[in-house]
C-alpha cells in the first residue's frame, strides 16, 4: 500500500464539526489544503470555515459514499465517531487513523491491555459484565475504585465512584448494561499528557510534556512545562511512541498519565487532535492542528519547539461572557469556537497565556 | 455616533476574496467572528475558508445590499476596492476604514500631500497632468524621476522610470491619459514599513519596523527586526500614527517608507492588511489580521510584540513548487493560499523563518 501525499490543493474530509474539526479546518488552511466537514448539526462551528460542508447522519452510507468521493482523504475530530462509518469510508478513501487506532481507543478494556502490553503501568483493571461480576471485582481490586463505560465515555460521563460496598448498585445502574471496567483508583499528584504525531513513514514528534488540571472532570487548566524531571517526561513520550508505533498510527494523538510517587499511569489514549494540545497553537511554529494535518497528508512532520511557557485556560459555558476582559489581557490569546449557545459546562473557548520561556 | 463592537458570533463582511481576506477571515475565527467574503472571482482563496460567500461585481449595488443585510460590519482587502462600492455600504452598516482613508491611499497625490503635511518627508513630487507638463515637472524634480499613476497602481504597475529627456515620451504613454504624479528618485539603502493598528478610539499599537527587500517591484523579503537604530524606527512609527491620526483610521494600516542617510521618506499609505506584515502569523501572539479584526469590531487591540526574528520570503508562481522542501525546513512556518493556478509573479504563499530573539 502506498502512502498517498496530499500536495497543497487537495481536500481533507473531516467528520465531526465541533471546534477540534475547527482548529483542524483553519491549520489545514495555511497549508494550502481545502477542508470538507461532515457532521449531523447543521450549525457545526467548523462550518464556518470549511471549503465544503455536508450535513449528514454518520450512518447515511449514500452521504458518506458522496463524502468520500469529493475528498482525497479522511479524518475524524472525536473518538467517539463510528467505526461502521470510518470502516465504510475506508473501502473509498484513505483513514487516517484508520479504524484500528479507533477500534482500540474506543475501549478502554482494549486501551488498557494495549498499554500493559507494551510495559507500560495503569491503574488495575477489570472488565465487568454482570452485577455479581462486579461485587467479586471489588474485592479482586480494592476499594475505592472506578466503574467506567468500555465506550463512549468522555469528560466524566460513563463513569460513578466505588467508595464502599454500599454504592455498587448505583454505580452498575449508572452503567445502562453496558461493558464496563472496574479501575483502581490511583491517588496521584499530577495529572500529565502527551500529544504527539506519528508519520506513515513511522516518524515521530512529540510536543513537550503538558499538566493537566481537570474540574468537575473537565480539562481547566493545562500547562508546560509540566512540573515533572526531565526523566519522568522522557518515559511519558517514550510510552506514547511505543503506543503509536504498536497501532501503526498516522496524525496526533494523546496519551494522558496519573503521577504517583515519580510513576506513570497510563490514563487514557485520544486517537485524535485533544484538548491539552490546544496550548501548541501560540506556543509552538507547527501547532497540534497542524501537525495532524501534516501526518494525514504525507507531509513531513514539523517542528514541536516551543518558543515561550504557556497556560491554556478552558472557557465553558458563560466564561465566554468575560471575552472582552479576556481580549484585552496581555500576552494572552483569545480562542472562540463560534457556537451560538453557551450551555453550562460547553467549551466555548480557550485562552493560551504565554510568558517568556524559563527553562 | 456611537462605535458598534461586534461581540464573538457576529459577521463580518470582506470585500475582496484574495489571500488577505483569507488571512484575514483565518484570523477572525479565532475570534468567534464570522466572514462574509464578496469578491467577482468564483475560485476567490478567501472563499475555502468563510462562512458564507457572493460572487458578485463590486458595481452590482442589489448584491452590495444583500451582502449589508447579512453582515454586521464590513472592510475589506485591497486599496483599489470602488470607492463607490464602499460609500454605498457606508450608508447600511459600518466600514472600516472607511471611505476616507481609503480616497487619499488611492490617490499618491493624496497620499503624499497629506504626509507633507504632517510634517513628513517624501520624496519631491509634483502632479502632471500632460505631456507638455511632464517636460516642465522633469525640469522641475530634476532627473532621474518615476512617472506613476496617482490610482490603481500596486506592484510596480503604473510606474515608470525617466532617466533622461528621451524617456519622457515612453513613459507619458505609459500612464494611458491617467492622472499621474513626477516623483524625484531618491536613493535609499533601505525600504522599511511600519504596520500598525489604529482603534475607533485612538488608541493605537505598530509592530515592529520591517525591513523590505523588493524584486521586480514585489516585496520578495521582510525582516525584523529592521537593521535602523531605534531612534528612526521610533520615527518612522511616530509618523505613521499621525497618519492615523489625520485619517480618524480604524483598522491595520500600513506605511512603506524609503531610508537615505537616516532620513525616512514616506513612500505609500496602504489602507489595510500588509504582506510586509505576514511575519506577525508566526512572531507575535496577535497577527495583523487578528488586530485588524480587533480594530473593526471595537475590541481592545492586542499586543504587539514580537516572540522572535522573523525572516518573510514570498512565495511567487512555481516558487511553490518547492512546497515539500519548504514544509521540512525546521523553524519555518509555510503558508499557502489555496490558489489553483500558479501564474508567474502571482503570490502563491509565504514562509515565515524564525530564530530566537537577539535584541
Amino acid at each position: 500500500l502506498g502512502v498517498t501525499v496530499l500536495p497543497p490543493g487537495s481536500t481533507v474530509g473531516i467528520l465531526g464539526g465541533g471546534q477540534l474539526g475547527r482548529m483542524l479546518s483553519l491549520a489545514a488552511a495555511r497549508l494550502g489544503l481545502k477542508c470538507h466537514i461532515l457532521a449531523p448539526e447543521p450549525d457545526s462551528p467548523a462550518f464556518q470555515v470549511a471549503a465544503a460542508n455536508t450535513v449528514a447522519d454518520y450512518r447515511d452510507e449514500a452521504a458518506l459514499a458522496r463524502f468520500a468521493s469529493a475528498v482525497d482523504a479522511v479524518t475524524y475530530e472525536f473518538e467517539n465517531v463510528l467505526v461502521e462509518a470510518v470502516t465504510f469510508l475506508e473501502a473509498l478513501k484513505p483513514v487516517r487513523p484508520g479504524s484500528k487506532a479507533l477500534r482500540i481507543a474506543q475501549d478502554r478494556l482494549l486501551e488498557k491491555r494495549l498499554a500493559r502490553d507494551l510495559g507500560a503501568r495503569t491503574a488495575d483493571f477489570v472488565a465487568v459484565s454482570t452485577r455479581a461480576e462486579l461485587d467479586q471485582c471489588t474485592e479482586q481490586i480494592g476499594l475505592p475504585a472506578i466503574l467506567k463505560t468500555c465506550r463512549f465515555g468522555y469528560d466524566g460521563k460513563g463513569q460513578a465512584s466505588i467508595r464502599s460496598a454500599a454504592d455498587a448498585d448505583e454505580a452498575y445502574a449508572a452503567m445502562k448494561g453496558q461493558a464496563a471496567i472496574l479501575e483502581s483508583f490511583v491517588s496521584f499528584e499530577m495529572e500529565v499528557s502527551v500529544v504527539a504525531a506519528r508519520g506513515h513513514d513511522g516518524s515521530f514528534a512529540a510536543y513537550e510534556v503538558v499538566e493537566n488540571e481537570h474540574r468537575n472532570h473537565i480539562l481547566h487548566r493545562s500547562r508546560v512545562p509540566a512540573r515533572l524531571s526531565s526523566k519522568v517526561c522522557a518515559e511519558a513520550i517514550a510510552i506514547a511512541r511505543r503506543i503509536a508505533d504498536a497501532l501503526d498510527y498516522a496524525g496526533v494523538f494523546a496519551v494522558e498519565y496519573f503521577c504517583a510517587d515519580g510513576q506513570l499511569f497510563v490514563n487514557e489514549i485520544a486517537p485524535r487532535v485533544h484538548n491539552s494540545g490546544h496550548w501548541t497553537l501560540d506556543g509552538c511554529l507547527v501547532s497540534q492542528f497542524e501537525q495532524h494535518m501534516r501526518a494525514l497528508a504525507g507531509w513531513p512532520l514539523g517542528s514541536t519547539e516551543r518558543h515561550s511557557d504557556v497556560e491554556m485556560i478552558n472557557l465553558l459555558g458563560d466564561d465566554v461572557d468575560g471575552w472582552r476582559g479576556l481580549a484585552a489581557e496581555p500576552n494572552t490569546a483569545v480562542h472562540f469556537y463560534g457556537k451560538a449557545e453557551a450551555r453550562p459546562g460547553r467549551k466555548m473557548g480557550h485562552v493560551n497565556r504565554l510568558t517568556p520561556r524559563q527553562t
